[in-house]
């Protein structure tokens, strides 16, 4: 037997099946509910709305990934925090491409969508330099978290594309060398 | 005589002196034409509504950025972008800090203007990373732009905040130079 998923789970995945069968415009709260078998009214327990369940996964993510960066032994501030998102990317990410390129896509066409992923990008950026902070000063911690986020950012945009993917943990290590090659010449 | 303003530049001030005196939320746009001399239905025709004032030099900034990077004559990518800043900070926002930090605290006081305003942030890195791609390859041109937004972005942070304003352009100049000693040590 399969293991038990949570309703929030369930809805989750449902929508995102929905999402890639019928488009995201397309499919109402009811429709999601009805898949995951559950009432609406126990997806808006769970979800504020229809948004909100590709976003469910972030606050996840952003405990992961400072776990990750905190408990990574490298000394510079730069590879601690690409380490840490090689290891979430590996975590998280390495098996899903499907469901999150999927995902991707819907962000990318809807303009309100899309802030709102910037905007969660950019809390994961200052939430990573108020842990490196302490360490590593003001200067270096934004330096490192800006730019560690660029690294990462540039490999998920490939990693998406990708028809035949790479794992994105490479990717993400792959950029970073690329960057070591980019500040010798600048 | 004072040079005769526009439409546009006098709704945009007066909306920005309602704004600076009895906040943001509780200016209307028919406060905005009256106090500008103007009737709404000119206001409609400038502005989509009264978030949009906020985000009206944007196209200006992005061209005048762009050109500016063009022109320098460095040679190097990043060096390139980041003189393009600084020349934007000494020709628009050197000498207007009290208006500019007015308007980043009504964004900031209010997260959809500022999900808006990271899109529009990364519009102009998409943008410079355009311009750059043909000469310096797809790496060069996505890190020299992202690194000198972010560099562009720690400057302006910073400046904003400040009570005895620095120049914005010295601040741009300062933490490029900030990223060079950073990058000795990562």
């Amino acid at each position: 037997m399969a293991k038990k998923e949570t309703s929030k789970a369930r809805l989750r995945h449902a929508a995102h099946r929905l999402f890639a069968d019928q488009g995201y415009r397309e499919t109402t709260v009811q429709q999601i509910a009805e898949a995951a078998g559950l009432t609406e009214r126990t997806f808006f327990r769970q979800f504020k709305d229809k948004s909100d369940v590709l976003f469910a996964a972030h606050e996840e993510f952003i405990a992961a990934l400072l776990k990750a960066i905190t408990e990574c032994k490298e000394e510079q501030s730069l590879v601690k925090v690409v380490s840490g998102y090689r290891e979430i990317a590996k975590q998280v990410f390495d098996d899903t491409h499907t469901m999150t390129a999927a995902r991707h896509e819907i962000i990318m066409a809807d303009e309100n969508l899309y802030e709102r992923e910037l905007l969660k990008a950019n809390q994961v950026t200052q939430q990573i330099q108020a842990v490196l902070e302490p360490t590593y000063g003001i200067d270096d911690a934004a330096f490192a978290s800006k730019l560690a986020g660029n690294i990462y950012q540039l490999a998920f945009d490939t990693w998406v594309k990708q028809t035949e993917p790479e794992k994105l943990s490479s990717l993400v290590w792959h950029y970073y060398q690329k960057y070591c090659d980019f500040k010798t010449r600048n």
